[in-house]
């Protein structure tokens, strides 16, 4: 239910208005440095109240690390981590249990916990609950990084601003940081920052693209059927809050291809097997082909609207009308980019692990 | 690896041109009574040699039950599943350890399994042992029928022929299976059907959508976090072949509509809770609404194809050409549909369980 | 591997000298009103310190919740619960990874992690960690009891003062908290403070069996095969350290009893299937009769001892000798018996879950 | 439930009275020649009918593997293995659910499955099933002798016959085999048939006690927690149908001696750490300490005897008696060695490939 992994296992805890946001990663191999500064900093591109474009609740974020490491290196033992709340105004989630937001977890949550389920902030709903996931991919990035692989993503569309070209990695990490909606383009950067505003002002929202890519994986990792590295990644992503879709290689395009076009023919190059285009995204039948892993995914417009809206009210059972006051992001798409790539980075160092090519040990 | 699910397990076995393509399902609830027909109905909707526009290799596929099963009542022990292979032609698949076929999983199986690797008729990673699915969904399905909860997929798209208006379950059942494309309008059937003789002809291959709907789930099933439906749906969708992409919901048009639009407003119906409209297909927060599930699967067109390909030879690491001549689909799409079917029920007849929502003595 | 449990899964961290010893619980129904009164009690029996024949170390093991409970009531969410580390000492320690204490994990560990693991206070293989067995046992506890399911457990024997009678579960829960080796029998007790104080003065050490009774379980519950209640409860016990063996029911004296002598016959009373004995201790085929749960579990002595011992000097590979000077338990075994409760109750709560005997939703 | 291991999987199917007994092996590295002689033979040592010791029912259990092998070697793929059940009689067994046999898992089987569990030669619940086990357990044991892992097991004790000498796996390599009953001593085995021929005059059975010698199993292996090798042997042997205890090295002696006494010294011996004695029985922390791993369990008398006992009716709840008609085993102890062989060698190989001792392709 709230583990993630086989091998590095993810154990999240917390709630967005409770003491705290935490995360136990179980099966880290010993003998790790750990850069606790490199995990900050993930956790500073996702944190709230970064930029006039993200929410205004303001949490400092600061990785506290409790047990697994010692002297700044990893010992074997669990890792937890965590991030205390600080900034918690709940006063405006008291009516949700009998107005539910509409596209929130409100209304299904209530079906599930009953009146049990604790909604403030959206509780264990909120987007606030990935840092667990970049405290925890934070580790995994860095060993990974070792490894040589390396993984990045960035904003590919906002609204209907989208760059339809294609992009490295190398130049993901060399620009991506360098505009407050972590796209590759400035002028496009410039353009998702106005559709963002311009949603804003009219108290509404904006959902885009995220294309994440990962390089350095060798060919034959990952597992066959129900452990594919599709399998993992997508059920990875669809633990993000707002992710409705996902797509690899070519994704979508694939459709109006011929087979013939769509192949990917193999080359030699430096003496080594490569494929000249990379319509599979690195993976085919489950596997890694040693070229870049790559995907996409839909964030949807953030469901949480200034705008008033229908919904009913479930003490009377009729229809109603809401306004949502609580504090909210116009887009989640930037903020998002860390975790994609956090999720990532467990995935693919739990295969890596599986595959026995990290020892446990370092 | 080759098990999926939590209190509903399938565990696949078999190869393509092995004796066999089997599957034991744990935990399903004892007094259930199985009509085995049913399952064989989806095996041959499923199975190769169904017309023209599929491979031509011959397979009964006649479902055998070897355990769990008295008298036709489930009796709460593993129940195994076979079907026999018979018409193995495993001549045409000596070369491809020497020169892999693009886009198939020779190449990375090779790097994960090395030399040791089945491959014949693609061995473990063919669409074939995709019949096990759907013996183990055949089960999932009954058993969530009684529970009125229904499932149908039909094909959106082949090619550049896009059936873009919605269409409901009852339509599904009604249409999907007049025509050998498994769409819902007939004049789109004639064109899919256009489409994929045309690729055959050029020796060529094509892909589509696939929209898959469930019904009838109540609202509160589905876990958070990393065992929402998302996740376990795009988990299950990504272990059938040649499934390169999923949306949910309205899925990747979610991009260029604003949270306004894409929200999906509470009303109280017959003094029930529904959603005016689905934009969320049926899930939010990982949890189900009520409304329909609904999603939509992209199927990359048949990596075998006829044409001649750039490939290369591994012995003498050098680029070369192959021709592919085993049997193969033009496009799999058609035959996909009971599977993507399939793997929907199990992980839906799973969460059910794991929610408390079915007895395990019937 | 820190991981226990199928639908109520508890996950541990924490190492003895670390900052505290922590568990998440997840899976815990929503609506349990949480009584941390009771959990704090069980902490208490298990706390070092408590009084002369345990550990000087000085613990006060305040729980915590940090997570999952909102007003003393589950909302369904993970539960995390800690105590922090205050008296600690790791002087002691410097020496371990040198000269391995006998019988400690100390040797194995290094074999395992490398010179990374952390051994102050003997670090995750320290018995502290079996706090947040307590922790989470004491919630499995609490919400059994509601089901009318109730766990007792005391001190059979110490050295080789046994106490050879059976003893009922009301006699356990009456009696056991009466002296400090939580034994029924004031006078055994006596016997058996002295055998401890004996080997304390020595500068020795001695173990024991504890016997675990588990009332009011239904029939019918547990898995066949990989899943009985002996697997799992047997799993348990053996993550408690210095657990090194366990019988069920009549256990070793099985041997030297005919089949007509062992077996349980069935009898009517009030209307009510039971056996006339229980030498099967309420299980059979891995699932319970509805015969009381019995099991006892041998408890070496501890290892940690005053005496000097013959060990090896690991970094010049020779032989050496050495006295260990931490603080420890001249037995372990009264402090051990809210841990045999804690796990026996996390086991059987997971079971009557997975079982289908207890809602989601309180 | 019915599936064991977390990267070496085994999932058992099949039933007593049913077409087969079966089992899928995943995640056997490729690449390993597989010696089908050597599973037979264990197979053998198992089978029913052996000799006049054992129940007349007559098995030739021929191994038969179904897929993830070709010639001779493992692919990767998933290996199912099955045996034929040829000699069937179920017509003892019509009345077993009316009138449940006591010590047998009918009554508690029946409160679990209701009327539909399958009960015919006790169905799933029959020591039958354990041939999976030694299918399995054939793959795992002859991985683990590639690695210089060994392991044997002996009968200890029948009835009142009980070996009280030391053995090596040397010992038991050699003798075990040259008598019906499986035990080192000539003489002693002879005791021991006696005892087993006494019980079976009297139509009556006995028990006894296994030790197994696992050899080579280097230092350092184990998980911690609940992983811990005897966590994970314990839970292994309790899935053998009448395994009641199990006590790791020394057991239960260990409750009357002092930790001076019970602690196993280190010494350095040819240069490698050792230890004194082997109290621990190879284990220390849930790891492997490079000594041998030595316990020992308690296997009650068969439940099936001949005697008329006391049971109830359940269709009138009232006192009746029975006669158990079908065919049994007077001692299953020596036909139960092979199986705790396979169970051990299945988690010694998982808990090496755990730790990356063992590549997954050979």
């Amino acid at each position: 239910m709230n583990t993630f992994g086989k091998l590095f296992r993810v154990t999240t805890f917390g709630e967005s208005h409770g003491k705290l946001i935490g995360v136990v990663v179980d099966g880290c191999p010993a003998g790790m440095e750990i850069d606790e500064k490199l995990i900050q900093e993930d956790l500073n591109r996702r944190r709230p109240g970064q930029n006039d474009i993200s929410t205004p609740r303001k949490e400092k974020d600061i990785l506290q690390i409790m047990s697994g490491v010692v002297n700044g290196v990893s010992t074997g033992a669990p890792i937890c981590m965590i991030i205390e709340n600080k900034d918690k105004d709940s006063s405006k989630y008291d009516g949700v249990k009998v107005t539910p937001r509409p596209s929130h977890a409100d209304f299904p949550a209530l079906m599930k916990y009953g009146n049990w389920v604790d909604l403030r902030g959206s509780g264990r709903f909120s987007g606030r609950n990935t840092a667990a996931f970049v405290m925890a991919g934070g580790l995994a990035k860095q060993l990974l990084k070792k490894e040589n692989v390396k993984i990045g993503a960035y904003t590919k569309a906002i609204y209907d601003v989208n760059d339809d070209q294609d992009h490295t990695l190398e130049e993901i990490l060399a620009f991506a940081e360098k505009n407050k909606v972590r796209t590759i383009n400035a002028q496009i950067a410039d353009k998702m920052i106005d559709a963002i505003s311009k949603a804003k002002e009219n108290e509404d929202s904006v959902g885009g693209i995220i294309t994440c890519i990962a390089e350095g994986l060798p060919a034959g990792i990952g597992e066959p059927m129900f452990e594919s590295i599709e399998s993992r990644i997508s059920s990875a992503m669809f633990s993000i809050p707002a992710v409705k879709g996902i797509e690899f290689g070519i994704g979508f395009k694939a459709i109006t291809m011929y087979g013939s076009e769509h192949n990917d023919p193999y080359v030699i190059e430096d003496n080594k097997v490569k494929t000249e285009t990379n319509n599979a995204g690195g993976i085919i039948g489950g596997i890694s082909t040693g070229m870049p892993v790559k995907f996409s995914v839909i964030v949807k417009p953030t469901a949480s609207i200034g705008k008033e809206q229908d919904t009913v009210d479930l003490s009377e059972m009729k229809d109603t009308k809401m306004k949502i006051e609580g504090r909210h992001d116009p887009c989640i798409v930037p903020r998002a980019i860390p975790v994609v790539e956090a999720m990532t980075s467990i995935v693919l160092l739990d295969l890596m692990l599986q595959a026995g090519k990290i020892p446990r040990v370092l």
